[in-house]
């Protein structure tokens, strides 16, 4: 049985957005569960949105239904999407904002172009609201993405940063700043087995450089920088019990280098 | 049956002032389904409260209890206020935060006199804990609004800007800015079309002129200002896909002309 | 029956980590009922973390389960805990974040040494997800704590300085100071009972001085300073709608002084 909504924004909770869309999926299924994934995601910012869904949305349970608007194109041509990715369900715009989980898992998109599960009233400045909710709730329901639309074979996609890897090492980049300030990089624990194995690197990010990557980053003294994989798989870089992303002067976007150390 | 109670309050999420409702709510009706709308309201902003409560509270399902505390006069001898309008619940102090919604409906109000279900020990500073949150919780059980105080015809009133229109156009105001800068104004949509109709028009606003409501705000290039009838019904101004309170240097309360253009 | 369960964090909600503790909670336990409480402490705050404990996790229904993840020493070798509190349930890292509720009341401990109740792949970096989120959905699905590890007999405790009395009066300190601006301090009503009775007084704090304790703080004018015992029993200093901390000057940490005057 589906009844478990989580919703994912960037509208904040200042405004009515958020609860005009809990208010309406609750008038259409009451008993729906609906559980806050995040309204903070940074205004119109795809790929931090996708990334939040990489890394949280799996990990519910069969039939949950993702409501997801980060949408700065609507009342564009972009098309509204409901999907099913894996065993779980979600409603959004096609944007790209669902890339990371559609390149890994089977999944089925449809187009919403069915009129009769919207609201009556259709704004074109709000589908959270009025295209978005209305079908998260219809989801809930029971009802068939068959007949909310039509498919979808092709969806946009967001170009994420690829890590460059030879024998000399890898480069990659600062996907995502942590409310912590720790620097989550795109380059992942595989590709460095792959391409660094147990060799001696030296890591260079923003002004500070560092020779190991550790398990944990309580394993250097408070105040330090370190290195290690983190709770993504990801190789992240942070200060114990401090701010990386100020104490090394990085933002998001920044270039972190592994460089291979060889013998002579 | 009543079993959704949401929260709307200015406590933000970093005291106990949130949770200690939600304690009290849950253990007093343990399957109340709780649903946070905001707790984001700006510092004792009945405005802005208002503005939420408006533009989603009446979309929830019949029977919804709305628990509403910006509360600037706890202490005072403001009202404690259970009410019934239309078909749902709202409980909050009597300070004009709901004028918005009993101005265009039938309403029944107490006063929340009925120290039975006030919580035991009542402080002169956190009715939310001790006033409010029971008087939620215990509407939401089934309790009528007549056992919980007495009667109050007169509510105090929230005075808003009413917009001036004459043959000249109409003179409004920005009554709120959303999270992506999005300038909200009082000037409604029937305002409009009553008074401008399909005529030429002006819109000064901020540092910028424009000449024509679009449909939506997609409708203009990237990074330029546009108005348009937002999902509130209200006129709105915005810059597509980026922050038009910074952009056109205007805060809550700047004036907006709508100014007619006649030919010779 | 055990259904309830508290989210209290220092994640924020711009990252996946609340989410994937949620995902995590709902796909062992789909029927538990989620409960933010806070994910703004700030970050690895122990104190701002067991201050909103305190004054909330007891009033919600027995059999809740609260999950605390503020948690700086993860990785290291601080115990991950669950207890029964009172009637109460706690998930949590031993670094005194339970301290102010333990040491008032009966309570069991058990470290989590159970891998059984871990999740599979039991990261370095983020128990909240592999560690804590499993407990807290197995004690809601009614395991005991005998079976998710070990008795734990002394837990760490957080050390809240203790104000001082003497014949002059109480020094304290601001411990917390809220969303509004308010100043709280550990000077409790019952200290000022035994230490200042009905004598008269001089409060000292910031830049300013006052002579009396009030009943709340709408009892001065708009604007003005006022001392009073607040929702939590503590002594407060606020300005009536106005922001104490700004206009006081004063910082969490802060002295507070309520020197006796007694007549010659």
């Amino acid at each position: 049985m589906r009844k478990i909504i989580t919703l994912t924004t960037d509208f904040g909770l200042q405004d009515y957005y958020v609860s005009a869309m809990k208010g309406v999926i609750l008038h259409e299924t009451p008993n729906a569960r609906l559980v806050d994934i995040s309204h903070e995601i940074p205004s119109q910012d795809i790929m931090a949105g996708s990334w939040v869904l990489k890394n949280s949305a799996m990990l519910f349970p069969p039939g949950t239904v993702h409501l997801v608007v980060v949408d700065p194109g609507v009342g564009t041509s972009r098309k509204p999407l409901a999907l099913k990715i894996g065993d779980q369900f979600f409603v959004g715009p096609d944007n790209g904002i669902f890339s990371l989980l559609t390149e890994e898992r089977d999944f089925k998109a449809v187009e919403l172009t069915n009129p009769s599960y919207w609201r009556t009233d259709r704004s074109n400045t709000f589908h959270g609201r009025d295209v978005f909710a209305p079908a998260a709730a219809h989801l809930c329901n029971g009802t068939e993405l068959s007949q909310m639309g039509d498919p979808v074979e092709d969806l946009q996609t967001y170009h994420w940063a690829v890590p460059i890897a030879d024998t000399d090492g890898i480069e990659g980049w600062v996907i995502h700043i942590d409310k912590f300030g720790n620097l989550i990089t795109n380059i992942s624990q595989s590709l460095i087995e792959d391409v660094i194995g147990s060799d001696d690197l030296k890591i260079y990010v923003g002004n500070t450089i560092l020779d190991t990557i550790e398990n944990m980053f309580a394993a250097v003294p408070e105040g330090e920088p370190v290195a290690y994989i983190g709770s993504s798989g990801m190789l992240e870089v942070a200060i114990n019990q401090g701010n990386a992303a100020k104490m090394l002067s990085v933002q998001k976007g920044a270039q972190i280098s592994l460089v291979l150390q060889r013998g002579d």
